[in-house]
């Protein structure tokens, strides 16, 4: 296991018995923090995309139990219901990011087994879950970056979209830990960051990001991948999920799937970088990953300017489903996953 | 030929001896119109995109070579200077579009031939050809627009990228042009408008241009358009061209090549509109095609607001490439190319 230290960006932290989040909606023109005390708070906070990237919304919802623990009544019965609400609350903020309903329901177990001896132990014990569940993630991702290693060649010049990094989970980053961890073995070259349009994850937090952190950031609009592709200035993709389906199609950014697509087309190898926790076994393929569909004037509104007349329709997927077959293999805290992903999903998890 | 009659949108207008050009810098927000008297003030409005699309910066320049002639000096050899000179200046406002050489060489050809005679009648003439020229322009868009019908299913959803429309021409457009005849066929469904950054020409002048016109319309980020053909929304692609080789490689606004891969992999056709000028027979194949590399500024920056930190490079090419073998048919105001290009356009420039 890993012992490298990463606390350059911990979007997602813990202070005075309160939740503290980065703003990532003003990013990178402020640096805001947001103190959060109940329940309802977080699930907007979610909701909004103060917090987004689907581990570090497993890590927020985590302490968003804490607090529903810490709020809810001292009689036992009204203490385990307002658990159990406030684990809806949460569930239903965003669909398609599995780490949510995966730390919520394990925050639910924790406070549970607890419960039953005194309120006051089922508290203690879900901060402590949450705080472990937040380190774990920044352990899982430095654990992701270093089992990319052999998949990343000298001078290395990678494309990523949206945002998979510190900023998308408890630190560190998934797509974005591949890049450090490419960085820190003297292979990196230059990061090409997608803005990702609509919400523009890439312009605002990937090169934010990057920048913070003194690692080398072009970015293009995401009209350009393909043409840088046909230049030859790509040597691999590298992206985060939000699902990974049991036959290992994943659910990601909206422009996941068409960046693969560039990416076989030009014969370069794309990549996912991911938490075992992100693979969703009960969801055999991507046709069944529920797509979160969001307000159309994300895409016609920018930072309050109109960019579009008035009445025009827009239509605004949040994800998309990236097919098995166009992955060439899956970075995780616990190995890589090549095809056939069935098998070598299932047995990554084995103890 | 066509009576079709069309004069909604014309940009490219000439008014009491002065070039009235529409500002599309300003679209949707504002509808302002420009009136230019002098040729440098021309260059400036193509290299600003004040006026942009290939056929519609051919009719541009046409104008700006007539406010040459009436500007030039009274004295024969004055004359021919001023108006060698304000061919190089015009030419060199946007390497990429051929229709703009075109245009320009095709003034001076004129001006040239009536300079012996008199000056009086040489800018005469140079008036008149920038009137043909511009109308002639609308005439072979409509033209494109019929030829392109016989490729164009019941109830037609197109995907666009970019603006081809009669804000890029003198009117009607090439691209658009195949919507509008498809319309008025009565089997247009929808046109998906691909933003197209970092301009968002798509956003702001298709989405615009369509909705004017009362003709269905709905806007997508870049990020979409894989995801919408994935899911069997989109039946065929149309696009415009800046330069098409004589091989019929495309160039035309970056973006188009990837969703022309796009379309490929979804075995949906990928047809380019264009007037026959802006094939450039003297260009054997589309890598000898100059593409301009314009100011990041245009991609780190929009509406005045700053989507990245300062200091993070970008990348802004205006155009790519699209090989001859992802395009399904050319649509000309001459016909319909096919496969092999080389044979089937040249065929076409045939009296």
């Amino acid at each position: 296991m890993s012992t490298i230290p990463y606390d350059n960006i911990r979007p997602v932290q813990w202070e005075d018995g309160k939740l503290k989040l980065l703003d990532q909606r003003l990013l990178p023109a402020q640096t805001r923090w947001l103190l959060l005390h109940e329940v309802e708070q977080v699930r907007e906070a979610i909701y909004t995309m103060v917090v987004r990237g689907a581990p570090a919304i497993g890590c927020s919802a985590a302490y968003g139990m804490a607090l529903a623990a810490k709020n809810a009544p001292e009689d036992p019965d009204g203490f385990m219901a307002a658990v159990a609400a406030a684990a809806e609350t949460l569930k239903s903020a965003r669909p398609t990011a599995v780490n949510l309903a995966w730390a919520v329901d394990r925050l639910v177990r924790v406070i549970a087994a607890r419960a039953a001896g005194s309120v006051a132990a089922a508290r203690e014990a879900a901060l402590e879950e949450a705080h472990a569940l937040t380190d774990e993630d920044v352990r899982y991702c430095i654990q992701i970056g270093e089992a990319s290693l052999p998949y990343i060649p000298e001078s290395a010049r990678i494309l990523t979209h949206c945002n998979a990094g510190a900023l998308a989970t408890g630190g560190y980053g998934t797509a974005l830990g591949v890049v450090r961890a490419a960085a820190g073995a003297g292979r990196l070259s230059m990061v090409y960051a997608d803005e990702t349009r609509p919400r523009q994850q890439g312009a605002r937090l990937t090169a934010w990001e990057l920048q913070q952190d003194g690692l080398p950031v072009t970015l293009i609009a995401d009209t350009v991948a393909g043409s840088l592709m046909a230049s030859g200035e790509i040597d691999l993709v590298v992206v985060g999920s939000d699902r990974i389906a049991a036959n290992g199609d994943v659910a990601n950014k909206i422009g996941t799937y068409q960046v693969a697509i560039l990416a076989a087309y030009h014969q370069i190898p794309f990549y996912v970088a991911a938490p075992l926790s992100t693979v969703d076994f009960s969801t055999p393929d991507g046709s069944l990953i529920p797509i979160e569909e969001r307000d159309p004037e994300e895409v016609a509104v920018i930072d309050g300017t109109r960019i579009t007349p008035e009445g025009v329709a827009c239509r605004n997927p949040a994800f998309d489903v990236t097919p098995h077959d166009l992955v060439k293999a899956i970075f995780t805290d616990r190995g890589v996953a090549e095809p056939p992903y069935g098998a070598s999903l299932a047995r990554l998890c084995d103890p």
